[in-house]
């Protein structure tokens, strides 16, 4: 299977925020996560770019290109995947009526993965009575975004990978989409790249279903949870239900399957159940933890626009 | 094999010139082109695109992004190239300062092909003494631009691909890649993108070789004869020697076979020959009528900026 994902600057990141080695790791685990939710092994990535002419040039220091391929490489080598391709340009700087516009960066990543015959995992097969999974914590990416946008300063020395980290290096799940193919444990999978409840909706959509999610399972990032004690959001269960950029998994399992708590070394947690499709029923609802049940509006993601 | 080719607006084309139609033919063109040149069959492509939001409105018109689809799955049908997929995203209208930037179309198109092992053409397999041939004619991609350039109103109709529209709607030479590939004909090809000088210097570096072109041999487009004689430009051999995105083939092939006129009923011409490279030699000569032969600089393509 071959996926692309487009990173525009001023919609996925911002230049002036984010150092150019997390906008390289950002543009690779995007295609990563897509290819992990396929359960499918990455082969190769191919990146076109297109960079404004003042990034290539840069007195004493690294330029901006030099450092967001470096970051991009270090997120490669870690999964042995070689980039094997692409193509460069230079923005243009100045729009159809001859005014001065800002050049600005895009980077399309392409990813080439294999999975066997019939073992792919798709959006579109989960079953009613299936187990909601998803893997790590949630929401911690759109907390990292907002302490980022309210200090950016702060983030300048992070140049390269680290945990904890979910916005800026986010660990793209190849390890258990490989696992979950192989061993037949799920019958549908999605990153959470759009947010818990976007990619939620995709899924009950595809398969024809509807779903219901349990408010108290929901595994809230420790960044979100910050987020909220510090008075930045209203609701840390907010940013895990509707704040994107997670790249975690979101599956679906028979629930006669008894999961281990982990797989590929990554937690695992239920946090709901497919159901069948009822008339004036909404898609997804949210279980809370006082019993009552409301209708979950698909949130997603807040661009930088 | 997988190419992959970024268009970006004010680059490689303009939104006040060319047709969406057109942008579209030419973004898989250019793929497919590539594909051509490694002697491969395109089996799938895939678009990654950053179109403006009001692109995607138009009250009574179809809008502008379902034009250039039309344009590129129209090139798509005729070479039996499935569009399997993609991504799309929204291009930035603000720069990183919060200031109103002209948001700008940007295509990136992935091509899938395949080449039987051992049979694919590189730019490195040329061998001195091999005889240098070209497909169709040049330089006519330049002229016709040039004339869109003094004219943009006139080319708003040419809204469908039609031949004699070497700038607005080129064809790719897939059947002669396949062709020179299965019969071991050519030793070395590449696609004249960047304009003949330009590539074929590419040639001459991969292969460790320099090159003699013969002017009289080389297949002059009319259209640039045609913006000779207008006096557009001082010589319509400039336009053919370093015009780009004619996108024929330049290829080398041993002296000993007789190659047919045409193939996959394309007219094939040859131009020069491979040399051995030599000290205080430059890479390529052109051997003028008069015999006199003087370095060819490499002049490739003036975009837009």
């Amino acid at each position: 299977m071959i996926t692309t994902d487009l990173s525009l600057e001023q919609v996925h990141f911002r230049r002036d925020w984010h150092p150019p080695e997390s906008v390289g790791h950002r543009c690779l685990a995007r295609g990563l996560s897509d290819v992990a939710a396929m359960g499918a092994r990455p082969l190769a990535a191919f990146l076109s770019l297109a960079i404004p002419a003042e990034l290539k040039l840069s007195g004493q220091q690294r330029s901006w290109v030099v450092r967001f391929l470096e970051g991009l490489l270090a997120l490669a080598a870690r999964h042995k995947v070689p980039l094997a391709g692409g193509d460069t340009a230079q923005s243009p700087e100045f729009d159809c009526h001859g005014r001065k516009s800002a050049a600005m960066v895009s980077a399309d990543i392409v990813l080439l993965g294999s999975a066997k015959r019939g073992r792919g995992l798709l959006r579109s097969d989960a079953r009613a009575g299936d187990i909601i999974y998803v893997t790590g914590d949630l929401g911690g990416a759109a907390a990292e975004l907002i302490a980022l946008s309210r200090r950016p300063e702060q983030f300048t020395k992070l140049t390269t990978a680290q945990k904890n980290h979910p916005h800026l290096y986010p660990e793209p799940r190849v390890g258990v989409g490989l696992k979950l193919a192989s061993t037949r444990m799920a019958h549908a999978a999605i990153d959470v790249s759009d947010g818990l409840s976007t990619d939620l909706l995709h899924v009950c959509e595809e398969s024809g279903l509807a779903a219901e999610l349990d408010a108290a399972a929901i595994p809230v990032h420790a960044l979100a949870t910050q987020a909220e004690q510090d008075g930045w959001v209203p609701s840390a269960l907010g940013l895990a239900l509707h704040g994107g950029e997670d790249y975690e998994l979101l599956f679906t399992a028979p629930k006669r399957n008894s999961l281990p708590r982990k797989i590929a070394g990554v937690r695992i947690h239920p946090v709901g159940q497919m159901k069948p499709r009822g008339p004036r029923r909404p898609r997804i609802v949210l279980r809370e933890r006082n019993g009552q049940t409301q209708a979950l509006e698909p949130g997603g993601w807040e661009h930088f626009r």
